[in-house]
């Protein structure tokens, strides 16, 4: 049965929204959704309601580069996670993701198919644009999909630049999606991303070089081991899982069984507390980093002083670093 | 001849640095980019004198998703530019860039050639890890590469997340590099960095689906420029400079051509002072977050408070946006 997307005229206070929200209501969710991105007052006040309903969602990432099947990979997961009768919401920060439709027809079509269901729940985010910057909106956008009761929320991101590791490091579970063809490259991702992966996934085992690339993970991931002490030991597996032209589908399972393992290990023991400490911390450090910045904004705004600068500067006459001191001379108590 | 590592030990003054940077002292850059790097006291110091003496540089971006062959462009650009006399500065961002090692050891050995070249200055950037943010870092080190004497600096990023989003602004010229078989991504790039290009190069032109490709492009860009009223009309242009393992290699003398074309229309008309406002106000901005943040941090760190906030926070107590708000009071006037 299609929704038909009705908007909600009458305003909720911000009260009335969280409790829909909590009762799984899919409408009181977009609307959250739309309060959140605009970064504004009622957006806040929705997200200080929220913090008190900590969700008991797993929230696991799936970083990957543009083409290395990604989004593929999280539709078949879809698929398993809701055979075993979990509920799914999946945040897509990668603007060339299908579920935000940048991405082949047919790959869409399939993707589409899951919004049938109402035990899945997509929302993929503008790549720019956000008042309270990319990072905090979608840190947000989890805390809103996790209070809905989802059972597993998904973050799909592309893993290069601040912004998508500021993300990723939002997740309990980071698996990292890799292709055969990509060797070339793990040794520079040995420096970044690797090091937070609990699973390491190569896609598209189908092709050359697969064979090689898994050993030569399994290597790098032992290795790593060898200098920390760490209790769980990283997973390397192969998928396919390519695109809407193949039918071959294979390794889904084993990589739903290793996130559902991880996330056994993670609560079994005390390493949760841990991961949900550091993502706090993380959260804390965008809110307020986007908060600063809109205060310093607002002084600037519509003062043409932000003019009189640049002009001043482009005449060699002073420069943003003593620009920037003596603005905040005027703003800080310090 | 290879220039040997001899770190310089005594301390220049910053005024002293700026000048021999300013004569093209290699190791003063050097010197130079390490403290920028270090978003220190130091650094500020020296990055105020150095907009005293603005660079004449053409500052080129080329961005485009790894695998686009940009590394393997830029390294046939600076051969084309040498011949014409020009001094070359390059700074990469992406990581997985050959400048920064971490490629195929062909081309990373052909880049290298250009390391015997006085005329020629190649600067990468670690993806993470910089106290100010990897975006101010950069366009520090754009200036201090201009400030060099370089006639044309170039700036390699990869053109996904937001700092690398932040860090195109700072160019004059912005070449986008594209391939064929990423036909399907055009779309999702439309809304972006496309909008900001002033030249589109579809690289690996020798591949299937190149005509196609750049009949596309043209026909997007032409549809773009009937809603805008420009007046450089972004070019469409195929190269062949794929990898190490090709010898053929084609089209770059034509994008030289075109980039000159592009810094020739900035610069015969009134258009470049609107692109140096625009960089000087993007700079503006990136230096007013990071000192921001800085002062902020300095004033949370080694408190504990951070921790009783985190614990706090997971308690269900409080939230990011209480905490945020508590704290900026303490140290905002307003």
């Amino acid at each position: 049965m299609k929704r038909t997307a009705i908007p909600r005229k009458h305003a909720d206070s911000p009260q009335e929204l969280v409790e829909r929200l909590i009762s799984g209501d899919r409408r009181a969710a977009a609307r959250a959704i739309t309060l959140v991105e605009k970064g504004a007052a009622p957006g806040t006040e929705l997200m200080k309601r929220l913090y008190r309903h900590m969700g008991r969602s797993m929230v696991v990432g799936i970083t990957g580069a543009g083409g290395s099947g990604k989004s593929s990979l999280i539709n078949h997961m879809i698929h398993v996670l809701r055979s075993q009768g979990r509920r799914v919401g999946v945040v897509a920060v990668d603007p060339t993701s299908p579920f935000s439709g940048g991405a082949l027809l047919g790959d869409r079509l399939r993707f589409q198919a899951h919004s049938m269901d109402e035990g899945v729940y997509i929302r993929s985010m503008a790549s720019r644009g956000y008042l309270g910057g990319l990072a905090r909106a979608t840190t947000d956008v989890v805390r809103i999909i996790e209070a809905m009761g989802n059972d597993v929320v998904i973050v799909e991101t592309l893993g290069a630049g601040q912004d998508e590791v500021d993300i990723i490091h939002v997740a309990q579970t980071c698996v990292l999606v890799l292709t055969p063809g990509m060797g070339d490259d793990i040794q520079a991702m040995k420096a970044g991303i690797m090091e937070i992966a609990d699973i390491i996934v190569v896609n598209k085992a189908d092709l050359d070089g697969a064979e090689t690339c898994l050993r030569s993970l399994e290597a790098t991931v032992h290795y790593g081991l060898a200098e920390k002490d760490a209790d769980w030991i990283p997973r390397v597996m192969p998928t396919v899982a390519a695109s809407a032209r193949s039918e071959d589908v294979r390794g889904i399972e084993d990589l739903v069984d290793a996130i559902l393992a991880h996330q056994s290990y993670l609560r079994n023991g005390t390493a949760i507390h841990e991961v949900q400490a550091k993502r706090v911390e993380q959260e804390l450090g965008l809110v307020f980093r986007d908060e600063i910045q809109k205060v310093v904004f607002k002084g600037l705004k519509g003062t043409g002083k932000k003019r009189r600068y640049i002009r001043a500067i482009l005449e060699g006459r002073t420069d943003p670093y003593s620009v920037v001191e003596e603005v905040l001379k005027t703003f800080l108590k310090v």
